[in-house]
């Protein structure tokens, strides 16, 4: 695997693939790699001739009062991963290369950049589709590769590449779980041992919420507060917010329709970490 | 010359056209072509082996009171001109391709799009660097080129291309002018005959500031006093401003200095008619 420390090189070697007619497959992660991260590694591999993977804790999606100074990393186990995972190029922009002094420019999906996790991170999708939009124009990829555990993202970056005429594939993949449910995620280092097992909750309420769904509850009402309240029985527990909404718009919705995807999306934090999950729910 | 209409296809020729290693120019313009226009098209025609020259009056740059609805148009005319010109491709997407409903995605140069003409056309420069996105990433040129009238404009664009790693080398051409002087735009036709005379005062006054400078000057509140005052001589002018800034930078300046460009720029009611118009000044 060759590792690209330069964003001039980066857009370089992308421009020579395509040239080559290599169809080059990006996974934009912020490192402290994870079985989730790999999984999006090998799927990349499956269709892609090239795979960038990119590392980098992306300041600008991080608002002054949360974790970008500790959040974790572990470049040389990454490095590792990501050569046994198929990757074929690991990109480790420096940040003042990707937002040297003087940065200004922005971009923006309005609406559904200020819903849901938007309301408690008001700048953070900002910052994601900005890095995201500089990758995409470093690395040329036909194809991307995005974590369902990241929802709303998902969501605004595919609306983002459509409004923007970017031409990529973007390409989601199934939330990876520890074998007791809790999501993948760099951040679940932080959890103390009680409170990676009051954790645990956050699997055990949106299956609850399939059960209800599958046993003909149709009132959104009734199976967000359900998820609320086995979630509010853990005492290091405090709920951002739980919300059922379509799963392609992400607008409210009163009630789960037969065949039409709900998602099921919730932040909660455990003392001071901040853990989201969510499931797709389809009524039959 | 090719006239090409839809995104899809406008972006599938663009591809192709990378693939079989054509340098491709993109002179994207609102219509209504004037020889300044012209000019553009001329020069992309020396480097490069495809010329793209779009043709959209972008609704996202003008605000609610301003003249979208009746910007001249005069498709036909365009076509000609651009045959005779020298581009291979006329692009005229239509409006509800370039922003179907529900569109919401923006790109913004914060600081840069709210000085100057942005002070009084809050929403102008983002309606220009998301329209020029859009044209970038559909077009997909190795240069893209811009006319030294609108100067703010190549300022901004030149920050956009940087910040987001377009990787589109943005070339500017010199204001193209009347015999009289007065600077082409396709909003001249707005003049009546009485503004249209009033008007030659814009170019007399930047060619006053230029000699001012010439003959010592180096007080940047003197040549603009004296410009302003030139202006207000004329009965159906309003100044919007007079400004003079670096020219890279935009940021204001307190003395032209020996051998840094200045930019004098202005904005200039005539009636109903706004102008503006613009000359680097470079002490010796």
């Amino acid at each position: 695997m060759k590792t690209i420390v330069s964003t001039f090189e980066m857009q370089k070697f992308s421009e020579q693939a395509r040239l080559r007619k290599k169809n080059i497959g990006l996974v934009p992660t912020m490192g402290y790699l994870h079985k989730g991260h790999l999984s999006l590694i090998a799927k990349a591999q499956r269709s892609c001739d090239v795979v960038i993977t990119s590392i980098f804790v992306n300041p600008a999606q991080f608002s002054p009062n949360e974790d970008f100074a500790r959040y974790p990393r572990n470049i040389e186990q990454d490095t590792q991963l990501c050569t046994s995972a198929g990757s074929t190029v690991l990109f480790v922009p420096p940040e003042n290369e990707m937002y040297p002094e003087g940065y200004s420019t922005y971009v923006n999906v309005e609406r559904l950049s200020s819903i849901l996790e938007g309301k408690f991170r008001p700048t953070h999708f900002r910052g994601v589709t900005t890095v995201v939009a500089k990758l995409f124009s470093l690395t040329k990829p036909h194809k991307a590769f995005f974590g369902q555990k990241d929802a709303q993202q998902c969501v605004v970056i595919k609306k983002m590449v459509k409004d923007l005429n970017l031409g990529v594939e973007v390409v989601t993949a199934p939330i990876v779980r520890e074998k007791d449910g809790l999501a993948m995620s760099s951040r679940n280092v932080y959890l103390s041992a009680e409170e990676r097992s009051q954790a645990l909750i956050l699997y055990a309420s949106l299956r609850r919420a399939h059960e209800m769904v599958d046993n003909g509850e149709r009132n959104v009402a009734v199976v967000a507060g359900e998820v609320k309240q086995m979630i509010e029985t853990k005492s290091s527990a405090t709920i951002d917010y739980v919300a059922v909404v379509d799963a392609e718009s992400l607008a409210d919705i009163p009630s789960f329709e037969r065949g039409i995807p709900a998602l099921v999306a919730l932040a909660v934090r455990f003392g001071s970490t901040r853990l989201i999950d969510n499931t797709i729910i389809k009524a039959r």
